[in-house]
């Protein structure tokens, strides 16, 4: 065995002592499947340590801090110094990949950030490697688990919303303030990262259109149970012909979809390309020990060999506007005439309706449409109109819907 | 750009004919992944090449002939004059993967196979890369995409073995003569090839114990149904501290299990380990075009970068008996004492009956029962001494079952 592999751990939250006891537990194996044994050189905490002692005495940075700054100071200065980083920092990669992967290819390191989306999965190589090649056409999936929960939570004992954010809270999947992830911004920023390197082209956070989960009411759950499905917080990152897009947003998944079984703190991913049909890979979605696990995953690569850095290929446009099915939930005053003056809207838009289940709810009615795909923009349109009518009784109420033709 | 890739292809089937289709198609996106751009030097086939010739044009060998002669011989020739080779080839690594490691270790080269096992499922590179430190005490799932189609077909229709078969050859999931599929002989050896892989130790295809579903009854699926249960042929590769098993075998799943959702041609591999929990990946197992795509895929990854070679880190003991629960199904005569003598030999034999349900069938009756785990000797014992008791119709007939407590 050769000289062991410095590694210089910046942060010591959670992931970083259990980043710290894998290292102690598997230094030996990583030694086994490498030819090098890793040792910590140093670790920087609020409390201790100095980085530029432990970055001139590092191999390897290890990023743990999280957040975009210092976070991001400390990578670039560690990529431009020569060093090779392996980061959990999903912001630091969605928000400053351009910066961080130029610093990577000018000094021919490597960046490597698997943690960074859907915890222990590993997605990241799986695009940048085995389907680097790969003519991806689409990558999907639950990427944040704290909403999964939380809407696993809610389909299972029919609790509000604000009761399975609760007891998401006590249990560890949901942090004090929990607005990143129930709002989509967590799951924007993982499906940035997965867009850009899917589809070659830069993928700012500003470009992926997100809604969360706060909206949903339990009665949603309820009517999915009736017909059979379940919902999930989505990260959509689609090609189309020379454009992209990339959303995250509430949808209804058929019972047969690969994605409907996966509950809990759970993430799952999905990639389509016309040559592997789809590759579904599922696993915990966050966690100390596995997102450590990840992190010495890259470690491990680094040591291992040459990697890919991310570089553009093409700069595709960001479409906003794409085609889906919708769910709408109305409740109306029961009277004649109501159904007839809905549905012109809905046809004056070109939206044209699948199905309707109307419920007499004393003088008024409650309607739960399902929608053919239609243009999004022309959906909201006629969801304006609708809401301004004077029999509405509470605000339209609209989820993404994906239906069985679908595969 | 640089000087481009030559690669030597042996044999040009449907897999070959959809690798020279894609290297066509993808070779700009290759070149722009790697920084080479790949090109085929030549193409052996029955009727076409020579192999010295394409040899000494290439980079690397792409072998995909099948079989253990001469793909050996042209595979370890390649390795041994310093050429990287990828291969489709599961009885090639199965069988001969001691003499094939080392000879790319001895020469330096890369010797990848990731669409021997699971097709475009990159389980290979999970396994070997991203895991390449994390302690995995199993590593298991639907490995066949033949069988799974033919199992599915009887869940769904409820036709017999045979007919199902007849339906998978019609479609082209089967092969005229599906001994090796059927018979779990195929399973046992992408087993062979993951237990390598996962335990870093020595594993022959002697070492693996497998059973295939040809005995598979429409009842048994007719029973699977009513309790939930779906019945997949399972390869379980596992760590029992100093030792292994290594197994191929069909078995009821529970509903809610990961593979339970997994349908038709497709292929799933489930991993665990303290440190990830598990990870689960699915795909098609087999196509011409996916298996080309794995096999592109292994291309690219020789093209950029070093590649861990498989080496033996420790001799683990093959176990041959481990624990199972089973499922016991009966025909027998319809008289007092005969559940008696049934209890009776599986008390003996230390079998713990889990659950029965008869069904009177005029003078005779059905007996279905799932025991508790224990030792399959011991059970295998019991059904021995009760397949010879006097009031049995037809021998007994048992499946192995995996229940919910074992999440």
């Amino acid at each position: 065995m050769t000289e062991p592999v410095r590694i210089g751990l910046l942060g010591r939250g959670t992931v970083g002592e259990a980043f710290l006891e894998l290292v102690r537990e598997r230094a030996d194996a990583v030694g086994a499947a490498t030819g090098r044994r890793p040792e910590i050189a140093g670790v920087l905490n609020r409390s201790e340590g100095d980085f530029d002692e432990i970055l001139a005495a590092s191999d390897v940075i290890v990023e743990l801090i999280g957040g975009t700054e210092p976070a991001r100071e400390y990578v670039l200065r560690a990529l431009r110094e020569g060093r090779h980083v392996a980061s959990a920092n999903k912001q630091l990669i969605a928000q400053h990949g351009d910066e961080l992967f130029g610093a990577a290819r000018e000094s021919g390191v490597q960046l490597r950030f698997e943690a960074s989306v859907a915890g222990v999965i590993p997605v990241i190589r799986v695009i940048q490697e085995s389907l680097a090649a790969t003519d991806l056409r689409k990558v999907f999936g639950i990427v944040n688990g704290t909403t999964n929960f939380i809407l696993t939570e809610m389909a299972k004992t029919g609790a509000s919303y604000a009761d399975a954010l609760g007891r998401a809270q006590e249990l560890g999947y949901a942090e004090a303030d929990p607005s990143d992830d129930v709002g989509g911004a967590d799951a924007a920023a993982k499906m940035a990262i997965l867009a850009r390197l899917a589809f070659h082209t830069p993928v700012s956070l500003d470009d992926v259109a997100f809604e969360g989960i706060e909206h949903v009411q339990p009665d949603d759950l309820a009517y999915a149970k009736e017909f059979g499905l379940s919902l999930k917080l989505l990260g959509v990152a689609e090609r189309h012909r020379e454009a992209i897009s990339v959303r995250v947003f509430p949808c209804f998944l058929y019972r047969g979809h690969p994605l409907a079984p996966v509950e809990g703190p759970f993430n799952a991913v999905m990639v389509e390309a016309p040559s592997i049909t789809e590759i579904t890979m599922s696993g915990p979605g966050a966690g100390g020990t596995e997102t450590a696990s990840a992190v010495l995953g890259d470690v491990v690569s680094i040591i291992s060999g040459k990697a890919p850095v991310h570089a553009v290929r093409e700069r595709l446009e960001v479409l906003r506007d794409v085609d889906s099915a919708f769910y709408l939930h109305l409740e109306v005053a029961d009277r004649p005439g109501v159904l007839a003056q809905i549905a012109t809207h809905l046809g004056d838009n070109e939206v044209s309706v699948k199905s309707v289940v109307q419920w007499g709810l004393g003088d008024d009615a409650r309607l739960v449409m399902v929608m053919h795909e239609c243009a999004e923009s022309r959906f909201y349109a006629a969801v304006e109109e609708i809401g301004k009518l004077g029999f509405m009784r509470s605000p339209p109420r609209s989820i993404r819907v994906i239906e069985e033709e679908f595969v």
